[in-house]
């Protein structure tokens, strides 16, 4: 189980970064939730779900995983990853810590990600 | 409440390497929840969790809060830090995630915490 979670989550980091959606929607159970970030609207299914991840599939974007933050705990994990977004002139940096539960196929059941619009920074490109 | 929380994550971190275990049980509302690491048994209320706590109050350790890993969204916060206990001749390194959700207090009402066995190391000393 521990392998297939980490493939998992190294998979989501990278398509969050580059897509398709539709890559990003299949690591998901069919009933899973994200929340993301804690305390906004939770998601429930792959339609709510892939209407998420469609908002920053036209933008200009990259995902590096901290594979060293890397902890699971059974059929659950945590992790930091850094996404970088281009939008307009500016770049967007965040780095948040995302927490999943995984179902006893790899798929991913629940998502949560802790971090605040202070946790962004943004510069000039 | 953003800073509050940082302040008991700063605090708890500190107490888990030095004690006393009642300061550390102090940061906890009364029925407050510990599961640790994630898939072991809750433990409920403040004698469950000091029992929990005591178990390292009689151990050589030391803590390191990341303090560029704490990420807090509302009334919940996720952070990596570093425990090191000397057992016997034998020194272990632990480096969880922790997840915590606050009441309006600033009072933890459930900690989560995700690693495993694999991820302690240990050296002779």
């Amino acid at each position: 189980m521990a392998q297939q979670v980490r493939d998992v989550v190294e998979q989501y980091v990278k398509l969050v970064g580059s897509g398709p959606t539709e890559e990003i929607v299949d690591l998901y159970a069919a009933d899973a939730t994200v929340e993301d970030p804690i305390g906004t609207d939770i998601k429930r299914g792959h339609d709510a779900i892939r209407e998420f991840y469609d908002v920053i599939a036209n933008l200009d974007r990259e995902t590096v995983l901290k594979p060293e933050t890397i902890r699971i705990a059974g059929n659950h994990a945590a992790f930091m990853f850094t996404i970088v977004t281009k939008f307009g002139d500016q770049r967007f940096t965040l780095t948040p810590i995302d927490v999943m539960e995984f179902d006893d196929d790899g798929k991913i059941i629940s998502m949560r990600a802790y971090w605040t619009p202070e946790d962004m920074s943004s510069e000039a490109v």
